[in-house]
């Protein structure tokens, strides 16, 4: 401990680690560190305090208990995103939806490929067994992050020219209009919770094990037919789905 | 390897360790050992089959990849729950919810206590800094399994009686009915995927870490006073949330 640690008179009762973390949060209030931002090392933050890397170390404990900072195994301490609200409405519009929160939305096409529909897909679909679906895999992005990885699969004989109009458009909305689906609402949504395997921890920047929510979700033109079956895989710490009441 | 590990002529395509995780799926889902059971041990199984533990662990990982099974450090490996389903509904209602999907819904108190609102639970119910808010800490479980810890919060200036209600009725919707709410409707849900800590872990029955499903919900009366901020952390791995489409 260095003499940092014994209080001034006057100021008896805030110990110097509390007045680190004080400082840190009011710090982290006020911008100088954003959302995601990594904190300086112990060493600099030692450094700069005057205080041993013990009484860092505690300042930075008191925060991550308190959810404003958060560590990754290895990488270092990071200020605690915000999670980013994605609104489960009626309508299904990831570009729209995230873009009325203020943010840029984007996606990134991993994969686009005809198969046979797998039994529940089928299912869900109301398809035939090995009716072909067109497998659209890939990143949602906010603000530049991902957000979202997902697999989603069309009926492809359903709707013509489907896998050509994925590739060409980045948004599904405008892909299943082209395809001949003016219109398409939410049909039946599931949220679990899961933990990240090596591959979605990947893509999402997580660490493997970390907490996943995940949707599977069927989507049906405005006859009743399903048009999509999707599976996403959201950041637990980067997304919150949100449900708004539709008033009395 | 045992002898058994070799196949025998004209099945030389099976190896031994799938035969084992074939009779043991089948047996899972006859129901001889329902979601959530224990499976018998690595020992027994070994006896059983006749084989050494290497095959039965073969066999037992196979399930486990293929999300049929599922091992809790030295507890053993069970059959994967079911998620049950928990509508997110615009009426919050937990036990008829439950009810009508064929499940028995009970709630345990843990805690009715009245103490001043938090800055955040001030925000959300439109109290005063300090203003009181009667806190109901508990239990939610489905066919006598805990499915939710949850911790709501509600204004008691404008719930008379509340507090005494809620340790009268183990159903929120009569407690707040002997209050004065006829009606409430949910005004707005965020679900984020957290890890459990060591106390939502005891009382779910998780592993520490395990992902949980958390829920933050404010509900309104009809005339859309708020009258309940509520928390709920739901075992990621036994609930789905879902959302019906309300049709075209």
């Amino acid at each position: 401990m260095t003499t940092h640690d014994q209080a001034t008179p006057g100021t008896a009762r805030t110990p110097i680690w509390k007045a680190i973390a004080d400082r840190l949060e009011a710090e982290i209030a006020q911008g100088l560190y954003p959302p995601g931002a990594q904190l300086p090392t112990e060493a600099v933050l030692s450094a700069r305090f005057g205080v041993n890397r013990h009484t860092v170390r505690r300042a930075l404990g008191d925060l991550g208990t308190r959810g404003i900072v958060r560590s990754r195994r290895g990488a270092g301490v990071f200020v605690a995103s915000v999670p980013t609200d994605y609104p489960l409405g009626r309508r299904v519009r990831f570009h729209r939806s995230l873009a009325e929160g203020g943010h840029l939305p984007e996606r990134r096409v991993l994969r686009v490929e005809t198969r046979p529909a797998t039994p529940r897909e089928a299912e869900v679909l109301q398809l035939g067994p090995d009716d072909p679906v067109v497998v659209y895999e890939g990143l949602s992005l906010s603000d530049g992050q991902v957000i979202a990885l997902f697999e989603t699969a069309f009926p492809s004989a359903r709707l013509p020219g489907i896998a050509e109009a994925l590739a060409r458009h980045t948004s599904v909305t405008e892909a299943l209009r082209a395809a001949g689906v003016d219109d398409y609402v939410r049909a039946e949504t599931r949220i679990t919770a899961e933990r990240a395997n090596a591959m979605q921890a990947l893509h999402l920047g997580l660490d493997e094990g970390d907490p996943i929510l995940r949707t599977v979700s069927r989507n049906d033109d405005l006859a009743g037919v399903p048009v999509e079956h999707g599976n996403a895989w959201f950041a637990g710490d980067r997304i919150a789905l949100t449900l708004a009441g539709s008033g009395p």
